[in-house]
């Protein structure tokens, strides 16, 4: 599949972008006129350039307003089209995206439509320019893909062919399968976006909130397959107007670009065979059918499943003391040091987390890594290497496990393991030698972990965990609190034995404390014991204030003698249709806290109504 | 009129909200459950407060999901009412609102609804509490202000009324004149909000995108308007729930709110007597009718005109040199320093200039103040003292011209100035005593200002320009620049003598170089001379691409000449249907840049197609 990628999509002069489209990898770019216009580098520098990056320059956009006008006007932008063929002579480009008119179009008749296309196909022809003619979404009369490849079809000349969009199709719930029957020569560009499926006027979704694909909710794998189906060989090329990616580093949205597309690419295969027989070609069956029958080769990626569960979590810290007691007074025991290196283990039940020692000095504590358990961590691990994403280097002993490691967006470091059917870890041999182990009789796991997301990297962080993990984003939420409001978006596995919460904190005022933490919850059998015994060791418990369990009672009308318990013990409550959930957090060190929850019957939340409270009260805490 | 504000209006604890609200002067505040449910202030704690600093506790808010439900959840809901019934004694409160059922209502019947309020209206009587049911825009089956109204109506209870949001009225642009036929003893509340006008479901436009009164685009002077004439007499209360306000510094969004009312309680007085005579209260004239006819007192304000020019503008650095260079070289004569301050003028035709030298060290050159002609600087400095915009002090001399200043919401200096007939300004003359004043024979005139503003104080800059200067807002737009959309709204007098563009800049990254700048722009008749008459003083032009002129060519078909002209002396071109547009800018010092325009004809706008190769070319000059 040949990548591409508009200029549109990234921040900064032509001249980075080109440069950040390079070094992530594409075979080719749109220009995006005013990108060309506001440059200093001529159409010389600008294909000298190119050819000097490895950059095809593949698509001429946008020119507008062409169609469906009266006759002085059809006059001038003829006039203005062979301006800019001229131009992409310069520039040694052939093709040119022409969108359907929405400002300037007085003549609603495909008559006239296809006669005034004929003349810019003609002079178009004239120049060696080929003429993609998409429908716009909101074009004033022609906004539908099907309309315009009728007006193709009418014209029938060889230098005019349609561009397939498909945030222009979808985000009008077009029908996709008629894709199937467009004469695949006479599409001349596909184009990619996805978006989060929003309520509000098309062209305001259309230039604020298009995403990279797999960061929105569009069935983009479907659009693939259609479009390959048709025989299409072309380049598939991202066309994302996002607010927050014009904002962003260049280089490093230019490498989520790629990812999205590397995934696109895979995710195309797959539905491809997983349709085998169902498209209009009448082909019978076959995973990789697609591969005799279409010319467009699609590549695949080393597979992954969903984790089996978290291997363990880590914290680092330059003085560990606070971590260790709150780790102790939680119920985990100390399984000693790692033989080689500056890390502590602490276990309860298959709970494991690793204090490093190894942080920055004045460093405050905070989550520094994840491991996940999966199948294979060398294959999950060149999946998530083509997936772009950084390696993390680990020193290791030649006697000791290997971690396959990755860098999420957000810097933490994400560990591919190998689990264990029993959930036990093969490297936690390699601490405390010497120790007796005392294992707790808790039956304890990692049930989530929530981290902070800087909102230039909130898409990529769902995207990675999409791609690299196979984490299922959940529809998001959004929870006051103090400071603003958070948005929290929650990537889990389909059985919930990993749950992830990515949060995206309010921008800070300038000196304002910083007033957003994360944390790593343990699940436990009985939450109320747990509690108990962690008060008995002495446990700074997050305090939860008396207005709270009124408006509990209010809302759940709980028994007395359970509503007291909740209350003595600072736990809060939630109960949905499918079961309960008990939980209480503890007091704050540097960036991190920790969460113990109990589910009952099958109850899969996070307590969200509860999480105003906790945000309420930390607030308090720091600004007291 | 009785003021107050919704706490979840503002950022912070209950604490921090209560405080804020009595430091902006609110006769009252509504309690949003969340914020006491997560305070450590009890019950009595809050009333203690309230009382000491002389707010009402005016609504309890919100009671949700009550009417319409199986006789099951009948039960629960009235047990959770009386719950908060008895939680508002303790907190001496008397007025509940109850919104239309949005989740859990099954029975769409009247009867049912009214036989279901009619039981909480008597437990409500109980605990002598009233209760405020409210439409909500986006009521499962109740929507409507007049619906539930009929409902009130069919109760007949003394302890239900209803309340009147204007938000959840306007957005479902429900008629407001039917608000009139009200009993005003059944309207228990009044909540106001503006916000602009958006294309997207209600429910987020509601929850992300309310604005105080005067920042939107609602017709809320006649919306409060049908309310004092129906006879309402109660609380009239901000009910805004906007993400940036929610992260915003508190004491300064209260300051912004109360500002809004206040400016709201005086366009609602100016509605009633544009309008007396067209009620249906048979009313006959005159322009005072409401205050003769309806209970409520609604205050005014000093009146105010909108300004007739620009007066001055000051711009400060700690090293001058370079602002002196660049004014020469634009036309600027050296007028000569103050005979008390250090600051010097330069004019140029009626475009006054002072270089402020007072700055800090190394400050960089900024845009410090601008003056703007009014009729009586004393009354429109004690309207804008009114309107809560602080004072700026200057020291002055006995025999010196005293200026009324106030601080705008970036921190620019607002000066109100006697303007003059012949637009010459009386404290010229303490300036360059002695000094022959070669008088420029140029007609220039300060055209527009642009200001950078912070993305927490834009909504509240819109408000203060509007309110207390009269300037008008326009359409706002959106351009972009390569390091983001940069938001741009153009305040103006109606007839352009005044016209300010306040831009939002795109949040910078970490390291970034600061990219956005701002500038002063002057009209001259003739541009093309003024260009090399600075060209021949040698300065320095922001340089325009080439690619900008062959695009200008292929849009405009310009005469050759003509086109050569711009491109040699770095002018940008504009045209539409009223006139034509030529500027240039100057190279940036500090963060302060110039503009020199020539409008033709009747062209009213900003060369805003030009504004995307400003920002680049700029941002290029930074990054090279």
């Amino acid at each position: 599949m040949r990548t591409g990628i508009a200029t549109v999509c990234l921040s900064g002069t032509l001249k980075e972008k080109m440069q950040a489209c390079a070094i992530a990898g594409f075979d080719g770019i749109e220009i995006f006129e005013q990108d060309l216009v506001t440059s200093p580098l001529s159409p010389e520098d600008v294909r000298k350039m190119a050819a000097d990056l490895g950059l095809g320059l593949d698509l001429y956009q946008p020119f507008r307003d062409f169609d469906g006008v009266t006759p002085d006007l059809l006059k001038a932008n003829l006039r203005r089209a062979e301006a800019k063929f001229k131009l992409m002579s310069r520039l040694g480009m052939d093709t040119i995206l022409v969108c359907s008119n929405v400002a300037t179009a007085t003549i609603d008749d495909d008559g006239v439509r296809a006669e005034q296309l004929a003349q810019l196909a003609g002079l178009a022809g004239d120049h060696g320019v080929k003429v993609a003619y998409e429908a716009l979404a909101w074009g004033k009369y022609v906004n539908d893909y099907e309309h315009a490849y009728r007006l193709v079809e009418m014209v029938d000349h060889p230098n005019l062919g349609t561009c397939l969009d498909s945030f222009h199709i979808l985000s009008r719930d077009w029908d996709t399968a008629p894709i199937e029957q467009i004469n695949p020569e006479k599409i001349f560009f596909v184009q990619v976006a996805d978006a989060p499926k929003l309520s509000m006027d098309v062209l305001s979704w259309s230039r604020h909130y298009r995403v990279f694909p797999g960061e929105g909710q569009f069935e983009l794998a479907k659009f693939m397959g259609h479009v390959v189906r048709a025989g299409y060989t072309g380049p598939v090329s991202l066309e994302v107007f996002n607010d927050v990616f014009r904002q962003s580093d260049v280089e490093r949205t230019a490498v989520d670009a790629m990812r999205s597309l590397i995934w696109l690419e895979e995710q195309s295969a797959k539905w491809l065979g997983d349709n085998a027989g169902t498209g209009t070609d009448g082909a019978a069956a076959g995973g990789a059918a697609h591969r005799r029958r279409y010319p467009m080769e699609l590549a695949t990626l080393p597979k992954v499943n969903e984790p089996a569960g978290f291997n363990f979590a880590e914290v680092k810290a330059d003085d560990t003391a606070q971590l260790e007691r709150l780790l102790g007074q939680l119920g985990f025991g100390f399984e000693g040091r790692h033989r080689t290196k500056d890390v502590q283990l602490w276990t309860m039940g298959q709970a494991r987390v690793i204090i490093n020692e190894q942080a920055a000095s004045h460093a405050e504590p905070s989550i520094a890594a994840l491991g996940f358990d999966v199948d294979s961590p060398v294959i999950a691990s060149a999946r998530a290497q083509q997936l772009k994403a950084p390696v993390v280097a680990r020193k290791v002993q030649a006697d000791e496990e290997v971690f396959q490691g990755i860098s999420a967006p957000d810097s933490t470091e994400i560990f591919l393991c190998q689990g264990s059917p029993d959930g036990t870890a093969a490297w936690t041999h390699e601490f405390g030698e010497g120790l007796e182990h005392a294992r707790s009789a808790l039956n304890a796991v990692i049930d989530h972990v929530n981290l902070a997301q800087p909102w230039q990297h909130f898409d990529e962080a769902v995207l990675f965990y999409t791609s690299a993990l196979a984490l299922e984003p959940q529809p998001f939420a959004e929870v006051p609190s103090p400071s603003g409001l958070v948005r929290s978006q929650v990537m889990e596995t389909a059985d919930g034995a990993v749950r992830l919460v990515l949060n995206l904190a309010p921008v800070q005022q300038g000196h304002a404390p910083k007033t957003y933490q994360e944390h790593i919850a343990f699940a436990v059998d009985d939450l109320v014991a747990a509690a108990r015994a962690a008060r008995s060791r002495g446990l700074d418990f997050l305090e939860i204030p008396a207005n709270y369990y009124e408006d509990l009672d209010a809302r759940f009308d709980l028994a007395p003698g359970f509503l007291a318990t909740l209350r003595e013990l600072n736990l809060l409550y939630d109960r949905d249709a499918d079961g309960e959930f008990l939980h209480f957090y503890t007091a704050t060190v540097g960036s991190v806290f920790f969460e113990m929850v109990e589910r009952r019957g099958g109850y899969s939340g996070y307590g969200a109504p509860n999480a105003p409270v906790r945000h309420a009260v930390q607030y308090d805490s720091l600004h007291r």
